[in-house]
């Protein structure tokens, strides 16, 4: 246990030590770098894949669940898309040394405002193997240091993704310890990770509610939570159904284990009788589950009862829990009850209820008549992201690599005492 | 104790009730109720003396020190600066509703930022009574309900104060539980509130070493940690000593007890022979005791040995630590050591050390040629302050009432689904 410990604390070390480097760092050092770890991500795509033929073997073993499974399996083309991804992100704008603004304050200095990297980013996430390459290039491309914390599923192809990526950065002429994954599926090491002050900037937890209370509980950094989505739609009684229609299959089953998927439908009490067939047959032949209030079991015969529970719960999964509300106040308010913060929609052709919605839901992403599905930084034009926020706290929504970054006042004087 | 934790949990939920108001609230709405309480603050100035001479008299029997009996005092002109704190607040600029960007995106969706309230904040402070009034006028005029947590040698002062401009911004048309404070000393209170998720927004605790480490331990809120300052001046070897003599003055004697005053001089070596002693000279004239390396107690007879210890210590006194330093690479790392990432300064006439100096050193504020003691809200125009953060997510440096709100996205659609 001891020893576990030592080992994150010296890869933080390392990791901060590097970030040293990287915040100074120019914009083609780091693109170079990236464009290195495309490229051996490509020449060492069989190495990979052997890897993870190891992880997708002891998974089976483990008795994983064939959506974990496809969660976990690496390909050819998977892997050409990591690569892609990181040639990407070496095209992006590079947010450092951005100044957001100079201005003469009081006794004549000269006050700036420059965006900067955060640091040392702890990342933990699940089963994906490709995050371990998004990930570490978000970071770099930010300036920062990463420590990956990636499942245990996945450990065979993290350690090999990691090891060709942070040997590319090296001999790009980046520093070693700017790329770091633990390579262990010790608790332990989450457990270090999460209090690692002296190092740590910020951590950014992937995953869901087990997680988050993990995190919540122990964690002594900053950390900025993920992911946690449970999103409604809510249907006025203004909406128009052809547009209402398509927009909550897609919702729910375009990916139903995404985070921005639509788990709860309200429907206005006055088109409920004439909606509910029509979206019921839709979702039905989709292979949803509908989980209805009384109103809505009475007009869909296949509508099992809802319980409280599914007012909060996060299906990820064809399942659409579905109650019908007497007014807008009424929607609003239930998704202020057990709503997640992520994303919301009304479908309205109601201006004033379009405003209203906006105004008063409270969360990340907000909209009016299109899917909620499109709360993702890709779509958002931020390129990559590293996850979407659901806290209020310095990145809201999709983060980017902007998100990945904090600033710093620079003063110009001459001299200057303050009176 | 279970009690205690209700009380706290209770004040969260009308606070949150609250805080759905206030995200919504006009300017006017707002503006109006925080010169109500600039207004009330002046007609019940008797009370709030009263009061506060309670705790004075209860903070001599309990043996304050003189310092801290300083902090705790009000008097006429205080309560006066306190209500003109709040007018000036509402003078300011309301940031709520700024749409920080639009854009058209894929699918011909429009996603815009929009700036809104955090919600409730949550602030722990200690013996300045002024504090209560200030931070609730901060909150109140970027939307966010407030809970605050005043030291309790001030509970007296504060919990008059919290009342009369809670009941008069009630009177101004703000709905009960915007403005709350907890009113025991209970160190039970502050522990619910460090864990108090499902109300609270962010935390942000005001003081020492010794609350940063409680509010690390202990918390499971999101929280922003302000005020730590082990800040630094370098004397480069190209100092104009004419400006450099009367910055570390100032910067060390013209209020020691605060965040921003300098805690360690770094010299270079080149000109320590010739610096050192009009420094010290200047510093013991101004009574400031000097503890410093080997080549310092050299230099300068009155000077003490400085330990390890020096290098890392906050005195918030009149004490300075002194080192020599053989470059300026040799100061960055030692800021870099020891620090806290607060306000660090490098004087030098050299342009391309002033700009080594700011790209290399992380901390909230980086000086080229003025004193550390400019960091502060009201100086960078930030109007009031909440407090200044020292560490990197959310908000960096003094915090103003941008600082307090977060963002949300807005989605116009038009029956968009993702492909």
């Amino acid at each position: 246990m001891k020893k576990m410990s030592e080992y994150v604390r010296d890869m933080g070390k390392k990791a901060k030590k590097a970030s040293r480097f990287l915040a100074t760092a120019s914009s083609e050092e780091k693109n170079k770098a990236l464009c290195a770890m495309a490229g051996a991500l490509r020449d060492h795509c069989s190495e990979i894949l052997c890897a993870n033929k190891k992880d997708l073997e002891e998974g089976r073993q483990a008795g994983l669940s064939y959506a974990l499974l496809e969660r976990l399996t690496l390909n050819e083309k998977r892997v050409e898309a990591m690569a892609v991804g990181l040639e990407e992100i070496a095209a992006f704008h590079d947010p450092i040394g951005e100044v957001l603004g100079m201005w003469t304050a009081q006794s004549g200095i000269r006050v700036g405002r420059v965006r900067v990297p955060l640091g040392v980013i702890g990342i933990i996430y699940e089963s994906r193997p490709n995050v371990t390459a998004d990930a570490a290039g978000l970071c770099l491309k930010a300036g920062n240091s990463v420590i990956l914390r990636g499942g245990k599923e996945a450990l065979h192809s993290n350690r090999i993704i990691a090891q060709i990526i942070s040997d590319a950065a090296v001999k790009a002429g980046i520093p070693q310890g700017a790329i770091n994954l633990i390579d262990s599926p010790d608790r332990e090491a989450t457990m270090e990770l999460m209090r690692l002050n002296e190092y740590l900037d910020v951590l950014i937890p992937r995953g869901g509610k087990g997680l988050k209370k993990v995190v919540q509980e122990n964690a002594t950094v900053p950390f900025i939570m993920t992911g946690m989505g449970n999103c409604h739609i809510f249907i006025d009684e203004t909406a128009d159904f052809e547009k209402a229609i398509p927009i909550v299959i897609n919702a729910k089953t375009q990916r139903p284990s995404t985070c921005n998927t639509v788990e709860t439908l309200l429907i206005h009490a006055n088109v409920a009788s004439r909606f509910v067939p029509l979206v019921a047959a839709a979702l039905h032949e989709k292979n949803v589950e509908i989980r209805g209030d009384e109103a809505i079991c009475k007009l869909d015969s296949r509508a099992i009862s809802a319980t409280e529970e599914d007012w909060a719960t996060e299906y990820n999964d064809l399942i659409l829990a579905v109650k019908v509300v007497e007014s807008i106040d009424e929607a609003i308010e239930h998704i202020a009850t057990y709503g997640t913060g992520h994303s919301d929609a009304i479908l309205t052709e109601s201006y004033s209820n379009a405003q209203k919605f906006l105004g008063a839901v409270d969360s990340a992403a907000v909209y009016v008549n299109a899917s909620t599905r499109f709360t993702d930084g890709g779509v958002f034009g931020f390129g990559a992201e590293i996850g979407i926020s659901t806290q209020k706290l310095h990145a809201r929504g999709p983060m980017g690599v902007e998100q990945l970054t904090s600033t710093k006042f620079i003063i110009y004087g001459d001299g200057q005492i303050r009176e």
